[in-house]
C-alpha cells in the first residue's frame, strides 16, 4: 500500500475576500500528504530550504508520512504569493520565488523505490520522467501538470503521457493540452496519447473521471463558504490515491469511489487556509462527507414509472 | 395527469458554428411542449400571428398536446434571431420582433383551468401571476423567469414567488435574484421568498434541485457534439414536469428522478437545430439515457473499505 509523492514543500502568502495568511505551509506535494495521510501512509519526495520551519510539518509525521526523501538545501524556501478576487474563482499570482526549488532533482530513496501507488505532482515533466526511472513497478502512476509545461515542454510531456496511467488535470489544462474544447474529446485525445484514465477537474463543477469505456462523475459539494481553494486540486489527488492505497486496488470501482473521495478531500481543503482544514480533518469526518456525496446524486430507478391517475 | 405550459410559441433564426436555421419552431412553450409530450398528454397556452406556419406543430398534435389554448392574433408572430460562439457558451441576440406576442393576455380554457401540473414559461410576471388567478388549485407550479424581469419587474416577480412551489432558473438568474454569488446562499435566499424548491440549471454543468431539506445534483451529460444550445432549458422543464405528471407524483424520490429527465431531455435538445430532436426522439431513447445518467454518478457505500495489503 506504499504511496510516494514527488512535487513541492512550499511558503504561501494568500489573500482572499476573507483575511490573509502569509508564509503559511503550501505546495503539491505537502497538500497531497495532507489529505492522502488521512487514508494511508504517504512517502514524500520533495526540497525545502534552511529557512523552512521543518517543525510545521509534524502533524504530517504523526500521520505517518514518512519525510526521509525531503531533502533540505542550503538557501531560500519555495515561495509562493497570489491573490483571490471576490468569488474565489480566479486568482492572480504576485510573486513566485523558486529558491532551492529550481536545484531541485528528485531522488527517490531506496526504501520508496517499490512504492505501489505514485503521485507526481506538478513540476518539471523531465523530473517527472526521472522519478518514473528511478522506481521499479508500481501499480498506478498519476500525473498533474500545468498550462507552464504544456506550453514550455511539450515534447517531455507526451513522452511523460506514454507512461503514466492517469492524467490529472483541470479544464483549462486538458483544452490546451488537446487543442479541443469539448471535455469528452479532449479526455479522447490524451487517451490517445498514453494515459488509459483521465481526471477532468472543474472546481466547482465537479470531477470527470474517463476510463477506456466509462465515465464518471462526482459534482462539486455545495459549500455555503469557499474560504480558500489553493490546493484543492492537490488534496482532490491526495483523496483519490489515499483511497485507492487503502483499498489496495484500482477497479473501476474503486476507482469511481476514489473520485468521490478525492472531491470529499478537495471540498474539505477549500474551507479554511491553506492546509488549515485538512490538520484538524478525522476520518469520520471524511466517511460522513462521502455518504452526503451519495445522497447528493443518488436516485432510484426509473423503470417502476407508470402514468399515474 | 393534465399538465399545462404558458408561454411564447415562435420562430427562431439560429446561426451556431454548424450551420443556420431561418424561421424554425421556437419559443418556451413549444420546447417545454415537445419534450413534455413524450411523458405525458399536454395543454398549451399561447399566441401566434397569422403568419404561423401551424401546421409545424402536428407532431405536438399527434403527441396529445392539446393546442386549444393557442391563439392566433392578426400581426406577425414572435421572432428571435440570435448567433451563437464557437464555443456555444454565450450567444447574442440579433433581433427580438415581439409581433403578436406583445399583446398577449393568456386565457385559460375552461377544460385547461383544472391542470394539476403547471408550467408558466418566462414571460412577463404579472402574466404569470394572471395566469395562477385562472387555474383553480394544481399540485405543482413550477415558474421560470430571465434577467430582464428580474430588473425591470422585480415586484411583481416577488408576488408571483410566493404562490409558486418551484423556482427553474440558471445561474446567472439566481444570483441576481438574490444578489449571493454563492449557489447554495443564492437558493435558500430564494426559498425563503416563498417557492419550496429551487432548481439551478448550469448547462454543460448540470443541474440542482433546492428542496428544504436536501440537495440533488443531476450533472450536465457528455456530449462529444453541442449542436445548438436554444430551448434546452424549457427542454429541460418539460422532461422534469412531464416525468412527475406521468408519475402521478411529487414525493421527493419523484422530484429527483424528474430532474434526471429533465437532464435528459435538455441533453437530446441541444443535439440538433431547434426542436428536431425532440421531434424524433422515442420514450425507449430517454429510458436509455436516464439509466446512463445513473452509470454516470452511481458509486457503492464506502463502507467496506479495508486497509489494503
Amino acid at each position: 500500500m506504499s504511496l510516494l509523492v514527488v512535487g513541492s514543500v512550499a511558503l504561501d502568502t494568500i489573500e482572499t475576500p476573507f483575511g490573509r495568511v502569509e508564509d503559511a505551509l503550501g505546495g503539491s506535494a505537502t497538500f497531497f500528504s495532507a489529505a492522502a495521510s488521512l487514508l494511508s501512509p504517504v512517502q514524500l519526495v520533495g526540497v525545502v530550504g534552511d529557512d523552512f520551519p521543518v517543525a510545521h510539518l509534524g502533524f504530517l509525521e504523526r500521520r505517518s508520512v514518512d519525510l526521509s526523501g525531503l531533502v533540505k538545501l542550503s538557501g531560500e524556501s519555495f515561495r509562493w504569493s497570489g491573490v483571490y478576487n471576490f468569488d474565489l474563482n480566479s486568482r492572480e499570482t504576485l510573486e513566485t520565488r523558486l529558491g532551492v526549488f529550481a536545484r531541485f532533482q528528485p531522488r527517490i530513496p531506496e526504501q520508496f523505490r517499490d512504492a505501489r501507488w505514485i503521485f507526481l505532482g506538478n513540476i518539471d515533466p523531465d523530473l517527472q520522467l526521472d522519478v518514473l526511472e528511478q522506481v521499479r513497478s508500481p501499480d498506478l502512476v498519476v500525473c498533474d501538470t500545468m498550462n507552464y509545461w504544456i506550453e514550455g515542454k511539450r515534447d517531455s510531456l507526451m513522452r511523460l503521457l506514454k507512461r503514466v496511467d492517469v492524467l490529472l488535470v483541470n479544464d483549462s489544462e486538458a483544452r490546451e493540452l488537446s487543442g479541443e474544447y469539448n471535455l469528452l474529446k479532449a479526455a479522447r485525445w490524451i487517451q490517445a496519447h498514453g494515459p488509459a484514465m483521465v481526471i477532468v477537474k472543474k472546481g466547482e463543477h465537479g470531477a470527470i473521471l474517463f476510463t477506456d469505456d466509462s465515465i464518471f462523475f462526482a459534482p462539486g459539494f455545495p459549500l455555503e463558504e469557499v474560504f480558500d481553494p489553493t490546493g484543492a486540486g492537490d488534496a482532490f489527488a491526495g483523496g483519490f490515491l489515499g483511497y485507492l492505497a487503502r483499498a489496495g486496488s484500482a477497479s473501476l470501482d474503486h476507482l469511481r469511489r476514489a473520485v468521490v473521495y478525492g472531491s470529499t478531500l478537495g471540498s474539505y481543503a477549500v474551507e479554511r487556509f491553506g492546509v488549515e482544514r485538512l490538520v484538524e480533518l478525522t476520518l469520520a469526518e471524511i466517511d460522513e462527507r462521502v455518504l452526503r456525496f451519495r445522497e447528493l446524486t443518488m436516485f432510484e430507478e426509473p423503470i417502476a414509472v407508470q402514468p399515474g391517475s
